[in-house]
Parts: structure tokens; C-alpha cells; sequence
């Protein structure tokens, strides 16, 4: 089964947004097993958008079309279908009370051209939407699918799911069901990740095994095709279980998890508390650990000690200690110390270094780590910008923090 | 004259890169004023492609394509431009020549398939490629352009702006320059800034005006077409200087300016030091302080006094004004003072606030800054999730950072 994306709207030809929506389609489509030839993008012009409409239909089995629903008056995808197929527009009273009652909700006047979103090809269905006012549009002529939605991704996104991939699977006599697994490592780069599995990820065919690298992290994703959820889930299980062994302490969480929570959740079933003291990363490690909501029960604060006087009166790091060097393992080690002292934590973790561009060595950062039972030094060196080797440093020192919570370390 | 951008690449289809190239080119024909009315994607296909090609010829009057260049076996750009004009492939001793001694300089040996990168379309023009070992193509078939283009995003930029664009301009006999001045806002929304500037958006006509909005700036985009570069910036000079007189202190930079950029150069030139006393932006100002390269210069460091105690213990913020309430206009004033003190610093931002989502009220954030010779709190309403509420707490408290070094504050 083919499937073509037409995206609508002259803002896109124009280049003032980024059309993230087919590429979103498009990977769901591939994810079916399903071919993709073409996309198109249009303007808002009714005889272009039938024009494209028309070829999508003579070489595709099912037209995805986004954008052109709203309530504007260059809103004109439903226009366009009409045209394309010859249909006349109908009008849902159904739809128009149900605008009527969300506005009535709101409390707000509904403007009345917020009607054309109850209007709708002959023949074709209303697909709710739950995130905004205009409904998308399925609607099979002569044995195709085409299906209208907003160009908003997250509206978007849900009626994609909802209603449309339904179903295109169920023209396309798909009944299987696919699952994905991810698991979220750090410590090495995605070279090595894959060659630490390459034995697997030869073999493994269902579930088949796909890298991402995001932000200094890799992700090892798993996918199964089953008959149900739970025979995909079985099929995934063993092979997790796998690569998890493999990959030992590097794997720091699954699916959605994401560093900070995972933090915070470790030192509060410990019972510690957490501050940061930094030099070179300016307060951003504890940005980061404050990103998460309730945060607050363990993260108690930070001391930037960004001039090296600082980095004596508020840390209390001796002036032997500082002349050796400021961006030393003794340094950054003296720092976490005086944190744990000053900010009254359990655990500190401080930072060093030189972020760049000028400096004695820019891209060398000292993290290290003080806990109630231990405490350890690390040195970067790590390659590129300003903004790069900050934001390398901060989720270093959060990945090495994980390290120290649950006790793993690292060595010398 | 039409344009059509074509994007070439499975990838594309698949899902696994966002097209960001359309967008660019989008963006550069859009301000020569010229139309685009489709853009294509299609895979590495010779036949689509070729169909793609013929298409786009048959309604615009250029055709640019991106990607399919390279030297493997799946790059055939030039095999379907040559299908869809009916031309024979030559090939450019010249250019394996150049190739082949690129290699040499590089001590590399050169595999044979880089060859396939010296072949064109009969009577094309190679368009050298500093950036990359894949040369662009350009070729006027039945006074139509085709230019093929690299898929790689800087490589596709250096020759669109050198070679493509000039001669779609030749083509379309427009002789005039574009230049652009972009002046940046932040404290009042878009649509107050254009309503401000309403009289003047109507009347200027070269320079044209335009609005764009960006993590809480607004940026007024003056753009001028003349004959030569130093005329158009004389059409542009007066009404900049109207736009800045009309927004005064909302203006705070011009073109590549930042405002961490700034703010250390308006300290440095008042030979004042800076620090940060945060609890729930939890280091993020110091974060962003900290960003520009050189910062060391004036900014000293920050308290992230997180836990309500530590306002006390290293703020020295007194029982009494806590007691009050930790997120009070007061209590941010005192955390500025104290951390003037301890920071040893001239001037000081202060954030508290509830960053949500739970609290007593979600969104409430008190942003105070102490001078030397003033100081002064105001407290931001926001909406939306933590992280927004963060992200643009941090945005406010450096632009009231900057009325506070110029000395222009803000009122009550």
C-alpha cells in the first residue's frame, strides 16, 4: 500500500516554519511496513491544493493531507477535496452544536466562522478532535483514503494515531501490532554501544534493533510485530534482557525516563540531599536538577563560584589547593566538600574547568562527586564550542551523579 | 518567475530527517520576491525522480533540487535530470582532475565511485563546492533553470547563496539588492509592538516591515530593495530610527546582538560586577549569564538557595521577611541585597517564585535587582508548564537586568 503526505499551507513554501509534520507521517508510515513515494507541499490556492490532491490520488492508495481545516477563510483543504473528487459540501448541525456547547463552556462568543469547520465533502466522516476545534476528515472515494488533519503537531499527532493509522492498517490488512522498547544509555558513544551488540542486532529480526543518539545519550530501541500487544511484549522481553546484561551500568533508564526524574527519585529512596557547586557550567547543573517537579524535596541548592575567590569564601577550598591549579581533580574534589558543608546536602556534586573558547586548555572539565560514603573526581576533555562542552559537562556530571547514587562509581 | 524546490532522499520519505533545506530556500526566493508555488519530495528513485523533474518543469520557470549528488550508488540526481530534459551524461576530466588532487592533498586515497561526481547533464555547468566533493550543477533547458544541489544543509547554503541565487536573479532581471536590518524588543507582546508601529507599517512600503516572535523577543525586520547595498541601508536609516524612537527602552539590540552579550558589555563598561541570588529558575540566570565567552570579566557567581533555610543562611534573609512569604516582592529584594553582599558584587538579580506545577501559585515569579545605586522587584504572572515558566522567567530577569544598568528601571 502507498501513502503520500500533501502538506498545506504557504507559510511552508515560504520557509517560515519547518514542515516537522511529514517527517512525523512519514516514520509513522514506514513503522506499518507501508511505501512512501512522494510529498507534496502546497500553498493555500484552491487549484493548486485540487491539482495536488489529484496526482496524490493517481499514484497513492491513501492521501494524507495536513493543514487548511481551521476556521479562516484560507482555510480551503475541504474545498479542495470537494473538488478533487467531485463531491458536493455537506454541513454537520451535529458538529455545529457541539463548536456551539465548547464555546458556551468557555464562556466565550463562538465567532460564526468557526462554522466552516462543521462543513465536510459528501460522504466523508468527522474526526474528533480533542485538542482543538477542527475536526479531521476521512473519507474513501473510489477505493482510496483520504484523510484531512490540522497542521498543528500535537492536534495533529493525536488524530494521526486516533483515527487514520487505524484505518490505513485496516485497508491494508495489517493485523499485526508493533511495540517499541527503548533503552536509554550513557558512557560510550553509539560505535561502541552497537558493537558491544552487534551479535544481537544481527540476529534479532523481530524484535528489530535501531540506535539513536540524542544530547550525549544513546538509545537502544527494540521493535516487535505481533499479533497483540502482549505477544510483541513477550517477543521484546528476552531480548532486552540481553542487551540490559550487555550493557551493565550504562543503562540508565527505559521508554520516557529521563535523567533528572531518575536523580531525584534515587536520592529521595535514599533519604539524600543533593547541591551543586559550579565553576565553569554557571548554575546549570542545577538547572537541570530543578527542571523536575518536585525536585525540591532533595535538591537544596548551589553555590556558582565562578571568580576563585569565591570558590575560598563560599567553599572554603584552601589557597594550596586553589595555587596547584583551579581545574584539577584536588580542586573540583574540594569544592564538592565545601558544598556538602555549606548548602548542608548529603551529596555534592562540583564542577571545573575550562569551558572556552580562550583559557589554558578550553574542553578540559573536572567533575566530581561527594557523597556520605565516597567521593570521586572525573576529567573531560571533550571536543567543540562554548555551548557544547557546557551542555557535554552538565550531562556528564548528571550521569556520573547517577553513578555515585547507586553506588557503581567508575574507576581512575 | 515561479520556483520549485524538489527534495531528494528515501530518508526524507522515511521520516528520519526533518527537511529543513525547503524551508531555507523557501525562505531565500520568498525575499526576492519571487512565487513558489509546490515543493516536491521524492526518494532516490530514478523513474520518480525523473516524473518529479518533468512535473516541476512543466509549471515553474526553475527548478532547484536538493540531494542525490554524492558518489554512491543510490545518488542519481544527475542520471533523472538527464531523463527528464532527454540529455547525455558527459564527464569533466577537469573536474576528476581537481577531485583526484584534492586527495592527494588530503594523502588519502580517492575510492573510484567519487568519479561518478565529475559526470553532468550535457551542457551543464558544474558549480564548484568548497564544502564538500560534490559540485553543484546548473543548466538552462528550453529556458528553463535546473540546478541540482547537495542535500547537506551548509554545503547546500554556501551554493544557493553563490551560484543559484544570482542566477535566478539574472533570469528574473531583478538588478536590485536586499538588505535587511533586524531590530530586537523585548517587553511588550507582538501584537502591542506592531500596533505601536501600525501607521508605519502601512506606509513603508521599501522597507517593508515585518513581525517574528521568538522565546519572548520580538523583532522588528526592516527589509529594503535598491540598487546598490549603501542605497537601500539609506532607505532603511530613517524609518529605523522612527522604529526606535516609537519603542524606546523596548529596543535592546540590532542583527546578531544577544542580550547575555550585552549585558556584559553594559557592565563592564560601568566596571560593575554581577551575581545572581535564584531559587526557582535554580541557576538558570547564572546559566545564561555565563554563556557568552569572556563573562568571567564581570559576572562572580551566583546562590541557588533552593531550600528556604539556605535564603537564610546564605542570603541572610531575616525570619521576619520570610515568615511574610518566601515568594514576596520583599523577600526577593533581600535575596538581592544579601547576595550583593556575599557575592561581593555590585549588582545582583534575585528570582523567587512558584515554577509550578504544583504550589500555592503555579506561574507566580518575583524577579528583584539591586544596584548600587537602586534597587527595585516586580512580579510576572506567567502561564504554562514548568519549564516555560522558567524559560521565560530567566528571559525577563535579564532584560530587567539590563533597565536596571542603563538606569532606566521600570515603574511600580
Amino acid at each position: 500500500m502507498i501513502v503520500e503526505v500533501i502538506a498545506v499551507g504557504t507559510e511552508l513554501l515560504l520557509g517560515q516554519i519547518v514542515n516537522t509534520n511529514v517527517a512525523h507521517i512519514g516514520g509513522r508510515i514506514a513503522d506499518l511496513g507501508l511505501d512512501a513515494h512522494y510529498q507534496q507541499t502546497v500553498g493555500d490556492n484552491l487549484a493548486r491544493m485540487e491539482t495536488a490532491i489529484r496526482t496524490a490520488l493517481g499514484r497513492a492508495d491513501a492521501v494524507i493531507i495536513t493543514g487548511g481545516i481551521g476556521p479562516t477563510q484560507d482555510d480551503i483543504t475541504r474545498e479542495a477535496i470537494c473538488a478533487a473528487t467531485g463531491r458536493k459540501m455537506e454541513f454537520s448541525d451535529e458538529y455545529a452544536q457541539a463548536l456551539r456547547e465548547r464555546y458556551a463552556r468557555w464562556a466565550r462568543e463562538m465567532p460564526e466562522s468557526n462554522l466552516r469547520q462543521a462543513e465536510y465533502p459528501e460522504g466523508a466522516e468527522l474526526l474528533p478532535n480533542p485538542k482543538g476545534t477542527a475536526p479531521g476528515i476521512a473519507l474513501e472515494h473510489d477505493g482510496k483514503l483520504i484523510f484531512a488533519l490540522p497542521g498543528v503537531p500535537p492536534e495533529m499527532h493525536l488524530l494521526l494515531d486516533d483515527h487514520v493509522l487505524p484505518r490505513i492498517r485496516a485497508k491494508a490488512g495489517i493485523d499485526e501490532v508493533l511495540v517499541s522498547r527503548v533503552i536509554k544509555t550513557w558512557g560510550k558513544g553509539e560505535s561502541a554501544v552497537a558493537e558491544q551488540l552487534s551479535d544481537l542486532f544481527d540476529s534479532s529480526v523481530n524484535p528489530s534493533m535501531a540506535f539513536l543518539a540524542s544530547n550525549g545519550e544513546i538509545k537502544v530501541r527494540l521493535t516487535a510485530k505481533a499479533g497483540t500487544v502482549a505477544e510483541a511484549e513477550a517477543l521484546i522481553a528476552p531480548v532486552q534482557r540481553q542487551v540490559e546484561a550487555r550493557l551493565g551500568s550504562l543503562v540508565f533508564g527505559r521508554d520516557d525516563d529521563t535523567i533528572e526524574a531518575i536523580l531525584i527519585e534515587l536520592a529521595r529512596s535514599k533519604g539524600w540531599t543533593i547541591g551543586t557547586a559550579e565553576s565553569a557550567t554557571g548554575g546549570l547543573v542545577a538547572g537541570r536538577l530543578t527542571s523536575v517537579a518536585g525536585s525540591s524535596e532533595v535538591f537544596r541548592g548551589s553555590i556558582v563560584a565562578y571568580a576563585t575567590d569565591l570558590k575560598r569564601s563560599l567553599l572554603a577550598v584552601d589557597e594550596a589547593t586553589l595555587g596547584a591549579g583551579v581545574v584539577t581533580e584536588p580542586t573540583a574534589l574540594a569544592m564538592a566538600m565545601g558544598a556538602r558543608e555549606r548548602l548542608g546536602v548529603d551529596v555534592a556534586v562540583a564542577v571545573t574547568g575550562f569551558a572556552g573558547p580562550s583559557g589554558d586548555e578550553p574542553g578540559t572539565m573536572v567533575v566530581a562527586i561527594a557523597t556520605p560514603e565516597d567521593a570521586r573526581a572525573r576529567t573531560l576533555r571533550l571536543p567543540g564550542d562554548r555551548e557544547r562542552v557546557r551542555t557535554y559537562t552538565v550531562t556528564s556530571a548528571v550521569h556520573l551523579l547517577r553513578l555515585a547514587l547507586t553506588g557503581e562509581w567508575w574507576g581512575a
